[in-house]
């Protein structure tokens, strides 16, 4: 894999001189086409061994295009504030808008590596940590995010002699750390677990370029010609790319039942069993939140459900169980305008809970595969593949501890009637009902398959959807409080 | 002060059943109002004695109200990343936007009471944070946001009696801390303190509520009624109400002569010399900012002046002396959604260095007294109040070790109309040429008034204007990294 950048690549001074203004001037306008259409942002990944010019050639991009248009982030130190997430946090934060370019040095590739040549993973765990990878930049490339990952490479004794060197240039030698005198010990170790991970990660719609790092004009203009001949066939397409899903269309059952029919709207609870076990329930989550077990993870609850299913009042009585502080609400509508300049997920991202936090989602990320499925407002293409892009961001967050519960709150179309009149025949609930809830109404069958699949596809072992029977909301409100409890409680003894 | 709240006041629960609803139901309504208008958001802050019910009303406005649209945020422990920056940062960044209600525990009043009774501070630095807070809420409410101030108030015999209740109470007791009983020692000095804090930072515009907390129906209704009336006399008005400036416009200079005229244009650098002092003041800064005394400190470096006076050429050159790992380029241009649901400084504060961090404005929030002023985006009274805001903001920076330089590059109409051709003429700069250009160049006097004011009125000891010749693009951009590096060297050598 790295043979042909250790045979000595080299360009001479006068080639260098010669072509650099052109692709200076190439990429100037490139980055500032990119920046009217706006449409996709470039992420741009800098790995490979020390002393081969990661540095020197992000610092020579910056020189010869725009700086202002490009976000170079380094991920060294995680701060507490990331230590209380998901790993995959930190890099979301950082992801550059449509339009922009983002630099990302120490990205998960170092830290992969990294913790591989240090024996802190075995080869399993670093596949495993792989596997995510892949997830994460297929889904930046559907998002319509251009990749580019390059490897800048030196042969062991071309490090050597490039660490020599500098040490013993005065004007440089501060720039060696004690870690890169490390990595030319651990070449070989750095060399092979890094090939593993070039391998398995070189795909058609991020692949990787391995760069010979010896010689500065070269690897220079090989980086430079890469970016600009990407950006160029990017810019030139117009249109985003989009993968071919599977040609069989989702499977619809052929008797005609469907999972939202067996459910039984018919149960209830009255009045007295209602207060009872609501305040023991509330009584219960009120102390489990208080658990010392509770510092190692986080909860988070996603509210979906039929118009008028009483999400809000659900979400209501879990609230009334805590003290404000406990918990955050992230009521989910339109995206802002900075949520449209990212992928999908980021607007659920940004807002997940540290360590010891609570937050519940009033609609959330399977809007995706919901709304957005039904009422055509993306291509089927997108929430196709949303459904493992949801289960890949689950599994992350119950990696890191996070306890994620999803309910469906279910009522059936004459129990939605009747509540879409009250709504409107009571003052204080008249904003809850709008001409879109009537026409909503009027999918209710394309809705029901829409649910059924999210269930199918997204009701996991780490993150399984709760159905609630929801025609009687005082049924609804204990079952859904039992179950948030029922699952803290499973987490804590799992610890 | 707190008279009146120890006297024993108290409803009865038949009065305040009859009244809960309908207070609930209005406040429901004018959530939905506030929401639906988006014109301001409601900051409330909660303070006073431990024991006098400030949790269970902020428990209670959740559950009268829709949870959805208030977010409580409290800031006990500051993270990483908020100790790295000015104090006021996490405030900044927990603000509510437009249409929303945030409510603040433990809030900036607590944080100096809680020093002051701690001996931390003296009564002068108590009453310095105490100007700080009114130079801060003024312009919250300058800038429309609508401040509750709620002190929530017991008697000592009061404290006391209610402490050993709650103690007592197996449901309850956990809810005291050794906090709370160190409280009742320090009962005295935190009342006496208090109503100094009190006294100061009561204003028409955002006076505090002392509320007697021993009686749960009392309290609950007051809190309830005061947010309701506030609630509806802002929601009436309609028109963001806008103070008044001073009768007496900005002074002009009776004799014509402004500040940029003082400027002598024709300041240049041959070709060798430029490069000798380029190169040495690029190594001078890039040692600086490595310098360990930099841990201490963070820089920010504000660049304005004249369109085509060469910000993007001079920001390249402070760039090109650094690794692109050490600073980052915040290019100013139009408002987001998001900034745009928020006080104008708040899309700056998002970008604030860390200590140890380089950040570079490519405009910077004195668009406010420059193009907002000029353009009309803004009445005057807004850009008039923002001299003083700036500095106040400049202050805490500063205050907070932030090494903050600002250009004014200025160049004069023949060099920027020959500029504006060339630009035209040339193919990858054309982008760089628009109608606005031509625009604001017919406005040239205008903009020359609005520097000449920003000068005056912004240029401090802590947070100098320079002024940079620019008309020989080399001479500015010498002189802008020589002023970075000898402002780098004051901070250090005053440590």
């Amino acid at each position: 894999m790295f043979e042909s950048a250790e045979i000595g690549h080299s360009i001479d001074k006068a080639a260098f001189d010669a072509e650099e203004p052109i692709l200076r001037e190439a990429l100037l306008e490139a980055q500032y086409e990119l920046r009217a259409q706006a449409r996709f942002p470039v992420i741009v990944l800098i790995n490979g061994v020390e002393g081969a010019g990661k540095g020197e050639t992000v610092k020579l991009l910056n020189e010869w295009m725009d700086p202002r248009l490009i976000q170079v982030s380094t991920f060294d130190q995680q701060t507490d504030e990331e230590l209380a997430r998901p790993p995959t946090w930190r890099y979301w934060r950082q992801l550059p808008p449509k339009g922009r370019m983002g630099i990302f040095f120490g990205n998960w590739y170092s830290q992969m590596l990294h913790a591989r040549v240090d024996k802190r993973i075995d080869d399993a765990q670093l596949d495993q940590a792989i596997d995510r990878t892949q997830n994460l930049e297929r889904m930046l490339c559907d998002e319509g995010a251009l990749v580019f990952k390059f490897w800048f490479h030196l042969s062991k004794q071309q490090m050597k002699d490039r660490l020599k060197a500098l040490r013993d240039d005065p004007l440089h030698s501060w720039r060696i750390s004690p870690l890169d005198w490390q990595q030319s010990k651990t070449y070989d170790r750095y060399i092979r677990h890094g090939e593993r991970i070039l391998r398995r990660t070189s795909r058609d719609y991020a692949p990787w370029y391995v760069v010979e790092g010896a010689d500065k004009y070269y690897r220079s203009l090989m980086v430079g010609r890469i970016l600009l001949e990407g950006l160029q066939a990017a810019l030139a397409l117009r249109e985003r790319p989009v993968r071919q899903p599977h040609a069989a269309p989702l499977a619809a059952s052929l008797d005609n039942l469907h999972l939202l029919q067996s459910l039984d709207l018919s149960q209830r609870l009255d009045k007295e069993q209602y207060q009872e076990q609501l305040i023991s329930e509330q009584a219960r989550l009120s102390r489990l939140l208080r658990d010392k077990r509770m510092r190692k993870h986080a909860l988070l609850a996603v509210f979906e459900g039929n118009d008028a299913a009483g999400k809000g009042g659900a979400i209501r009585r879990v609230a009334a169980a805590l003290d404000p502080r406990q918990y955050r609400i992230v009521p989910i509508g339109a995206p802002t305008e900075e949520e449209r300049a990212q992928p999908y997920l980021w607007r659920f991202w940004r807002h997940i809970p540290a360590r010891g936090h609570f937050t519940i989602f009033d609609r959330s990320w399977y809007g995706r595969v919901l709304v957005e499925r039904v009422e055509g407002f993306c291509p089927p293409a997108d929430w196709l593949r949303a459904y493992g892009e949801i289960n890949d961001f689950e599994e992350q967050l119950s990696d890191a501890g996070v306890v994620l519960v999803k309910f469906w709150l279910s009522i059936d179309r004459d129990t939605q009637l009747a509540r879409f009149q009250e709504r409107e025949a009571t003052p204080f609930k008249r904003f809850k009902i709008t001409e879109d809830d009537w026409r909503n109404r009027d999918k209710w069958d394309q809705y029901s398959d829409a649910v059924g699949d999210m269930v199918d596809r997204t009701s996991t072992e780490i993150a399984p959807w709760t159905l609630v029977e929801a025609n009687d909301k005082r049924f609804a409100r204990v079952k859904i409080l039992r179950t948030i409890n029922e699952a803290l409680e499973a987490a804590f003894a799992r610890d």
